[in-house]
């Protein structure tokens, strides 16, 4: 760990842990409460919902409701630690095989689809499937409206690099090869759950990223109650960098992805920025960039050992504790 | 309650509650068992795996898995009486609505039939749904191979009034309006499960019925081992009958229904016929046929108040406790 120490802030009476919201979404959400459960139990998720690919994506076709992978993949990584909680979260993460009507269907997306529309309310049916696991916390959805990420790109067509285009929804955002200058959401300026705003607001801890940086990140910035409690909150305010640009923002720098954050946010500041070494030791501009936006950057080796560009959780926990005093 | 009490046989101890055995299948199975888990918590439903229709018919074909509704239905029957076991239960039963390719399906099924695919054996799929639902005993398949079955009906033409024709299928057996004579298992002689047999070997009572004669309720009598275990087990066997004939035995009497069973397990032998006061009473021949299976004829008033052909809960179980003595 590098960079001054954070003894400015008062640190957490003794034995109590943090109350730390997770936003973001997918695999690096993922990755992010598989840490985070090792520091503190005092912990909610808050997840995108803008995700029309896959199982998520025909079951909200069909059904006319959030989609569920996301969700269901944070309240996976928040399983119980005894075996009932691993077992049922392994149950959940697991697909129908075949090729009929269900295969693909992660079981957990069905049995949270399902428990919606006999509940009629989103945020109970998950804190259902969270008992059912024994979760470690709480997940929410960003919204209770099912979300469209359209972005603007140029080079979809390789005849007319410099042409401005629109992508319309998150799966196919994530896949393009042409390039992501902005997002907005569909509907604009959508509700946030009342939950999330309040776990934003009651924290001590917010935690940004890592993710998908257009689709899994900055959607959170972009619902107008959770940007208004993300940059007012009393909590103190986390960015952790992925490992190595890829995906929507292959080829962009640290910083860079930093200056997304801020355009599509002018108001955030932070506190800290957690980045891997390697990504930061190629980024003279970062430390800059960061103190630019209020924040101490915070550098240490993250990545697992086999050369994947993952989190190592871990590591990630280390860190995460240590900045946190937890 | 008419006929002789059954004072030759050595009653509980003191506190002890009954290990009963239900088997049947469908509604008539929950009506069995919504009654019986008011009298012991010692209790194992051993569940026909026939059915090829609605939902559980298409899970079956999708996956080749035992049809799990009967199972759903059954584990819903014995779900915990907290606030928690209640609700599950509750949504389980529920289907999905519209008209997608999740329409109709039981929410209960989707996840039974996902936990067999993850975990490869039903037993442990089934018993993981009943530790979801607090239930107040066990819930197993009568086999772990799906079954078939194949009805020998005669009147299908009406043209040809006396022609005998099969009909195969639990759903189109259970909905034919042509005369069931005889039903046969696909496979025959079919393996049953291990912890089916194991449960009927060792309890103190065995139910049979109420449900759709040929399809709920015979059908154990058709799985070798399962028959077995039946007429030689040490438990008392009683057999309660359905208010009125109906669906494939409409136009049958009391006493043909007990002709039924004992012309496809001819070593069945019975200690108990339960019968509803106005069925039996149109039967001036059941006494002698119930006592030519060894069986005491017990008569009182089962049904609901409202007119409908269902067993009433509670007068069910408060008959079954006079019985059991418990």
């Amino acid at each position: 760990m590098t960079g001054s120490p954070l003894d400015a802030r008062s640190p957490l009476d003794a034995g109590e842990l943090p109350r730390v919201a997770a936003l973001g979404g997918g695999h690096g959400l993922f990755a992010s409460l598989t840490a985070l459960r090792r520091v503190t139990d005092r912990l909610t998720a808050v997840v995108t919902v803008a995700d029309d690919g896959g199982s998520s994506g025909r079951l909200r076709a069909e059904l006319d409701c959030l989609p569920p992978g996301d969700l269901r993949m944070a309240l996976a990584a928040l399983c119980g630690d005894d075996a009932s909680g691993r077992l049922w979260a392994d149950v959940l993460q697991s697909r129908f095989d075949g090729d009929g009507a269900l295969s693909g269907h992660a079981i957990g997306n069905l049995l949270i689809a399902g428990l919606w529309q006999r509940l009629g309310d989103p945020v109970a049916g998950l804190d259902m499937v969270a008992t059912l696991l024994g979760a470690r916390g709480r997940v929410l959805p960003m919204s209770r409206v099912p979300l469209d990420i359209v972005a603007e790109v140029i080079g979809v067509d390789p005849m007319h690099p410099d042409e401005l285009s629109e992508i319309r929804g998150q799966d196919k955002v994530a896949r393009t090869n042409a390039e992501v200058r902005t997002i907005r959401l569909e509907p604009a300026e959508p509700p946030a759950a009342d939950e999330a705003v309040r776990a934003i607001e009651s924290s001590d801890w917010v935690i940004l990223g890592p993710g998908s940086w257009f689709t899994s990140v900055m959607p959170h910035l972009m619902v107008p109650e959770l940007a208004r409690a993300i940059t007012t909150t009393g909590a103190r305010r986390l960015l952790t960098l992925n490992l190595m640009p890829a995906g929507e923002t292959r080829g962009y720098t640290a910083a860079q992805h930093l200056e997304l954050l801020a355009e599509h946010a002018p108001q955030l500041r932070l506190d800290v920025v957690l980045a891997d070494t390697r990504f930061a030791r190629d980024d003279r501009h970062l430390p800059a960039y960061a103190a630019s936006l209020g924040a101490e950057l915070v550098v240490g080796d993250l990545a697992v050992r086999d050369g994947t560009a993952r989190h190592d959780p871990l590591r990630l926990a280390s860190m995460y504790a240590e900045i946190m005093g937890a």
